[in-house]
């Protein structure tokens, strides 16, 4: 897997949203995860962290892992994205890891899960993609 | 519906996550509303916004929707969110507006959709929101 | 809308599940409905209607309200559908309604709920189905 | 695992959808399955199976799997179930197999998967179940 830095440089295009969250991504074949340690920025009034926090792991991861499926120049949208809060998280590195589940022509399903270091599970997901052709 | 500042202050308690993304909250009896005018923190590298931001604000509405329907005291934590992406969105004020669909002793059924200020809908979501209760 | 007996006749093609679970089909501009009257056959041990009664009508009135806005000899397939349950149902008659709520070229978004005569709320769902074009 | 006769009999409630949809049961710790051998009564007009039948196996094995982990005299309802469909089925045996992920005291989390006996996956599923305590 390659790994993305985690704060936008010259080489690849910005990505604003990922620095603010601070969260580094890495894609492989069919496979994707993002990740970001936890800190005081992510939480909720009493301390647990946000659920948009997990949530942008996994939609991030999502659609690495279907870029790294599609034909040269194709692009993805997501369409919808399933997600249930399995625990409390209160910190720690949270590393989404998303897999390709099938692959159409049109349609990428997808698989997401989100744990700490030490495995325990904090949120699930399932996601479709479509996929949008590269212009003729 | 009362106010909630977009900046923690004093006088409640810090949501620093809040403060991240920029957010606005007001609640009132059975509906909330979180709001964001969108910069250029908020976007993916290919100028549109992360599909987290609509995320966050849906989460927080509904957080925010449960708790206005629950007895003092009560607390509430999120079950699952299926969230459906409508339109992409490049920028202006995104408003996550959540309503309660049914609301039980144990569980909260909610939906949200978040628009723009011309109408237009960028994302439609349902939840499930499960009651915690006070401690006796 | 245009009525769809409840039973296959020789006019149109054989629906053997229809007939099966016994309910009517109508679909108009973007909207359908399917309906049953609720009898022995539909029911679970302890007495309640069994959730794929009226997630049966769900999918099929979907079905219906993506047909009834896809030019003509296009065709759709179910990418995916989630399905909240808000009431025990014990009988009556259930009609499930479906409505588009975006349709694009290759994806349609839909929602439906399930209510009895009496306007009771069963079920809520939401939809996505996949625009098979027809071949050229 | 415990067999349970795919018609009802005098030994234990009569399960009337069952019988009308033809599935057997089969429940363990944790795990359930529900399978049925497809016939011309579960099809479309155009000869695929109806997706309210592998829902009838996936919300039966959800709803098994979960009884099999409460404490005696306890009841489960569906809160929601998301389903997404793999691929289109003409036939064979239909088997949804059922896994509890979390099981907390208020909320049941379950996955499901349906496939045929070539090992071929037809639909996936998630699901939330609500635990109905015993009455003291």
């Amino acid at each position: 897997m390659a790994t993305v830095p985690a704060v936008s440089d010259s080489n690849g295009p910005e990505f604003a949203f990922r620095d603010l969250i601070g969260f580094d991504i890495e894609s492989g074949d069919g496979v994707a995860t993002a990740s970001v340690e936890v800190d005081e920025r992510h939480l909720n009034p009493h301390g647990t962290v946000h659920g948009a926090v997990p949530y942008a792991l996994i939609d991030t991861a999502m659609g690495g892992a279907t870029m790294s499926v599609l034909p040269e120049g194709n692009w993805c949208s997501t369409v919808d994205i399933h997600v249930r809060y399995l625990s409390a998280c209160f910190g720690g590195r949270l590393t989404a890891t998303a897999t390709v589940r099938r692959a159409g022509k049109r349609i990428v399903h997808l698989d997401a899960t989100v744990t700490d270091d030490s495995g325990t599970e904090y949120a699930a997901a399932s996601g479709v993609f479509a996929v949008v052709p590269a212009r003729g």
